[in-house]
């Protein structure tokens, strides 16, 4: 897995008030002493940001807050998939896994168009 | 990086109609072929897919369908930073960034922590 | 309240396949046959729009298609109150009762400002 | 138009900071003052909102906390809509417009038909 996901992924493990994070001292303690909603919430606000951020991009030919909005977005994952013990090695096993033997371009092709079939047909 | 990532937006880049991707065979294609706006509607829609599949996870107590819509974020996070030119290294260079050198705990804290007190000040 | 939002709630409401809403006719009774999870991803899909047509309307100076993504919005949201049995009437009530006797600027100021208490001290 | 949203709306008109609103002493003022991003970051966190309370009502059974919401989301819909100088009659004026001559079941259908006929081509 990549070396920041998993490095990060255990510092945010360590920042859950059962492991000793202090809301006090820590952000990321903060949230989790909040709770479910308060970490949800920031997954729609993040995600707002980088739909946001990628109008301004477009706009303005500067992406360098594109990257940081979805460094955010994809920060408060990992604080969601810590908050339901789940790892970031989780989500790239599931990606891996459509991505398969024959390529992701069949293999996901396959696996979306029928999310589209199915969508069309309800 | 992770090798999953990398994998993955080696594949999505080369689904773009201008490196050979075909809207008729590929899903990332055709969401290239429609361009940003259908992109970051999708940022919208995995987000919102989030936030259901963690609520139901805390109310059924199988967290399997969580990952999995994570993985949808991820994958078209992925597709949106091709659509920027950008890379998930990028990202993950932007997250390295504010690990820092003294820890996230506090570098983070101490970053994301002047952005609350910026919004309580505003 | 409303006429237009009464009769739109109440043409809504007709499409609900409990009262004779064809799924095959009607895109609302689709919605509805669907269920919850469907219903609610169009809120976050009609809201992310609705942030991409202000973006846009903002740069080119075209506010029509925002309004036309509103409208989309809150159409939504009539189906999802009545998916829950609620009414916009309800929602008119609320948004009344925050108006009070003192008006707005100081009921919900004061409201409002507390919720942003709230979350400061957390 | 609603009395409600026709009040509220004037009301949010005279926040703005050029009509003498006051961010201090108004949340609406305070909104307005900081501009376009953070009125649309507070549409997609209400909406997030929306969905996380409909997962919670359809739980316990509860709808008061989801009528509270979506109260919520068309405030600030109301604050969005002032903001680039519409009004809610133009999206009501939009919604009866679906409307239409031949009632929304025939005439919304077609029109959502064919934006998900559309959707399906692409």
């Amino acid at each position: 897995m990549s070396d920041t996901l998993k490095r990060l992924a255990d510092i945010i493990e360590s920042r859950k008030p059962a492991r000793g994070g202090d809301p006090d001292k820590s952000y990321v303690a903060r949230l989790f002493a909040k709770g479910d909603d308060a970490i949800l919430k920031k997954i729609g606000e993040e995600a707002t940001e980088v739909v946001m951020a990628a109008k301004d991009a477009r706009a303005n030919g500067d992406a360098s807050a594109l990257v940081y909005e979805v460094a955010d977005l994809w920060f408060h994952s990992l604080i969601m998939l810590a908050q339901f013990d789940l790892s970031p090695q989780d989500v790239l096993n599931e990606l891996a896994r459509r991505e398969g033997m024959s390529g992701i371009e069949e293999k996901a092709g396959r696996k979306l168009d029928a999310r589209e079939q199915s969508e069309r047909r309800e």
